[in-house]
């Protein structure tokens, strides 16, 4: 007799960009298995649970992922109610393929809880859509970031440059490696880009500027999370442009 | 003395899916101007707002948005806090820089909140990452739709193509037409898709098979929004071959 493990999305980083959803299971919840990056309010909501820190650090990634598998298992096996909170949404960069592949190996029914990604969060933080009429009807979101030992190619850059609107994930500290991927494919050096970090929490930054400039944004930015937004559609001149029409 | 426009992103259907934010913003709010997509349950949580239901329909696209932008500037001149509640999230494909910028040109100030893209909900539907390790780092959200009277290219889907994954808004009614740009884009026939009908809510269905298939799956969807789902992530065969390993 298995519980069912819950793999649930965090939101970006404010507590209140959780989902009621999410609340609710965390109230319900025996174990609480978190990421690195949930906030201490989040975690409250999980009032009767079990909690454990799952942070991967740094420099042993695989090896801590087969550990958050197996850990999940056997709490699955032994609990009811066993949530998984996942930083952002655990459908979108979230190593959830691992960890659901384990627990149905296993006999544990899964499902997955929907969350507010980073890339939302940093589109609310500049208070502009991804897309706009007649200027952009895709959006890709990417990351350059691999495992340790992995073959590093630059495919994920193929749907970046593609698309009329970039969401890059884990590249602010491959700045320049992200600038020569997307000028390669035909990306004007001139293309709007902004870099928001810790989108949504109290210490969130903006720094805009052109592709051109982002190694050089990048390397302003501190140690947080950050997410590389590019395409016309974030342009910081539409609202002045907007403003000037009504002129 | 303006007040603030709000706009918030409802998410994909179900009333737990919003967030906490959206839920309490709801509450304070003294004007609500809504989607046609969302939930009375929803809107309950509103109960000191006057309502306005602004949803668009077919026939008339254009005019209506006009009509939108034209009531939230006058509802933003009179009232404290304004909520125009999207569908999804108000940053992607919701003709939010239209609401944004008739606001600003009118002084108003304006604060986007994010909600869950029915991508998302679609995803969890399947209980499947939209991003895999090895497989899949890469994820297009596009949409073939465009405005009455504009000019139709094909330009979406050269993001689509390109990314590991891709998801399609707007699509199942054009479904031939997708896959022939797909596939004239190289990707292969055998590609798995899904398609969400009704992603998160009580009437979700869920049709699967391959891109050559397409037309014929997007035949057997009532009328309800759908979600495509096409990449190699989001197999139906993964969980069966995870068992296949442990066995």
């Amino acid at each position: 007799m298995s519980g069912t493990v819950y793999l649930v999305g965090a939101g970006p980083g404010a507590a209140d960009l959780l989902t009621l959803r999410a609340a609710r299971l965390l109230g319900e919840a025996d174990v609480v298995l978190h990421d690195a990056l949930v906030s201490t309010e989040v975690l409250a909501l999980a009032a009767k649970a079990r909690i454990y820190n799952v942070g991967k650090r740094a420099s042993r990634p695989s090896v801590d992922q087969r550990f958050i598998c197996r850990l999940l298992v056997r709490m699955g096996l032994r609990h009811g109610v066993v949530v998984r909170l996942k930083g952002g949404d655990p459908h979108l960069f979230g190593r959830a393929t691992e960890e659901i592949d384990a627990c149905r190996t296993a006999g544990i029914p899964v499902v997955t809880v929907p969350g507010i990604s980073a890339g939302f969060a940093a589109a609310a933080a500049l208070g502009t859509s991804l897309t706009a009429r007649g200027v952009s009807r895709s959006v890709a979101f990417v990351t350059p970031a691999v495992a340790r030992g992995a073959a590093s190619d630059d495919h994920w850059a193929d749907a970046a440059a593609a698309a009329d609107t970039a969401v890059i994930y884990m590249g602010a500290l491959n700045a320049e490696r992200v600038q020569q991927a997307l000028l390669a494919r035909g990306t004007p050096a001139s293309r709007p880009v902004a870099l928001i970090e810790n989108a949504s929490g109290a210490d969130e930054r903006i720094v805009r500027g052109s592709l051109a400039e982002l190694p050089a944004l990048a390397a302003t930015l501190g140690g947080g999370p950050a997410i590389m937004l590019v395409g016309e559609a974030i342009a910081e001149a539409r609202a002045a442009l907007a403003k000037a029409d009504a002129a």
